[in-house]
């Protein structure tokens, strides 16, 4: 049960969660989330690539892999990972996106 | 480059963006996705599906296809539905997640 031609090539969604307080669960929310979606949907579009067939940027609600974040997941390859800077989502939208590979080193 | 196990079987995404002002494109979040969204979130936690390996409900900024919306994207399988109230996240739920069929009268 799949759709042979997908919407977006490739639909990528920010867990853009935000826990308060003191002692609560990490959140990829309080960990650079924020920067790091909008430098991904600034580079897409830079690219010519923000359009139907080719690629989207999302922000979502909480994936619920809170402690292996900050995560982001792409579908629908369905793969997942986390990042620390703007230079990880670099390499994901230049390997993952453009070149067609699995980031090894930051996939969850 | 896909993986073989999806960490969701089913990982659903509701489009909640909301545009504001006259004149402005029609928008998801004005046309009942958080009552849809909730429905949805209540009834898969109802059927102890809310875990790993099986489903979850999100929520997501704008899918960009507002002149379809309200819409609502499954994946991996990449099956896109409109709908118009309670009863057809029902509908979905049922014949997509637990019947594993794609509801055409919703499809888009």
């Amino acid at each position: 049960m799949s759709d042979n031609k997908p919407y977006y090539e490739h639909h990528v969604f920010f867990c853009m969660n935000v826990r308060e307080g003191e002692n609560c669960r990490q959140s990829c929310g309080k960990a650079g989330a924020e920067v790091a979606q909008k430098h991904a949907k600034k580079r897409i579009k830079a690219l010519g690539l923000n359009e139907p067939g080719k690629v989207r940027i999302n922000q979502a609600g909480c994936l619920e892999r809170c402690e292996e974040g900050p995560v982001v997941v792409i579908y629908p390859q369905g793969t997942w990972y986390t990042y620390v800077d703007t230079s990880d989502i670099d390499d994901i939208i230049d390997t993952h996106i453009l070149g067609g590979e699995i980031v090894e080193r930051l996939k969850i």
